[in-house]
């Protein structure tokens, strides 16, 4: 019994994320992914057309794990500002997660720049639609009140994509955890003093 | 009876600049700056060492006319809002200006990329700075009421760098005006809704 060509393909990026992150992606060969899975090579070359291709779909399913994990954050929140804050919270984690992926797969990474940069783009257009989603959800809800969702979505969006860099790098999870509360508490509720509450 | 070193210096850049921007700068030679000036080769570097160290005094110059401006526009808005708004949306304008001084020089300027992104930098400190002392002198006053100045210094900063780019290419000055007069609203007031007024 033959098993279906998608779940094959499954265990194929399973198992090469396990060789990537192991040896490093430069010294890991189509050959030993094909070894590993005890198939032949041309059978692997039947799934996945090179080891560039490969990494690309390691990465893509990568993308996926970490969009589910923030969409299931931000649907559990029950407040629109606790949506807010989960998906910052979670966008950040899931970063710093993936920075940790690149430096398992210990590759000079520019060497992918174009394609890297495509997924980039696509979570950039991602991130701006989910935030725009939160805040339109907020305004349905009558919780929020906003001029421009478009505007306020990028700006969130460029703030957050801004501090990731030095986060990822320098910053503990409660840590980032303590400033994104400070953000979507700025977002939500702004810096004018005031003597009532919303 | 010799003109002081520095009123020299100041014409020098002057007469640099207009040719910079008349004819591009790579079709600008000292030879040309010299005869400009009615000097000698000889005399014009006794006071510029070559045509990029120019080009970087004239780049300086720009960006200390630019920061004037800035701070001019902050210090005649009355109230800490106010200042804010007056910040982003001279910001913003500088920014747009700034282009047209690139796209007037004509260059190549990625050459030039180790320097300009070392003015940059200088930029990006004096743009924290910058608005920290606003948020700071709204704090004393009494109007702002702000968990951690720093990191929302260094939000507002990261979300206008992220947006100057496209502004600068694609919107007129009302429209830049516009969204900055909701940006700076979004940052005072945030998007709760509420009945009561600050």
């Amino acid at each position: 019994v033959s098993r279906p060509r998608q779940e094959i393909r499954e265990a194929i990026l399973t198992t090469a994320r396990k060789l990537f992150a192991r040896y490093g992606i430069s010294r890991v060969t189509m050959n030993e992914i094909a070894r590993e899975m005890r198939m032949g090579k041309s059978s692997l070359y039947h799934y996945y057309s090179g080891k560039e291709d490969l990494f690309q779909a390691v990465l893509e399913k990568e993308a996926q794990i970490f969009r589910s994990r923030i969409e299931a954050a931000v649907e559990e929140a029950s407040s629109p500002a606790e949506k807010l804050r989960a998906y910052g919270i979670n966008r950040m984690k899931s970063i710093k997660d993936l920075a940790n992926v690149f430096v398992a797969f210990r590759d000079d990474y520019l060497r992918h720049y174009a394609f890297i940069r495509r997924l980039r783009e696509q979570y950039d257009r991602y991130e701006v639609e989910t935030v725009a989603g939160i805040l339109r959800r907020g305004v349905a809800d009558g919780a929020f009140s906003i001029a421009s969702i478009e505007l306020t979505a990028v700006a969130v969006a460029t703030a957050l994509k801004g501090f990731e860099y030095d986060w990822a790098i320098s910053m503990t999870e409660e840590e980032i955890e303590r400033n994104l509360d400070m953000l979507a508490d700025l977002l939500v509720n702004g810096i004018a003093r005031r003597e009532c509450s919303p």
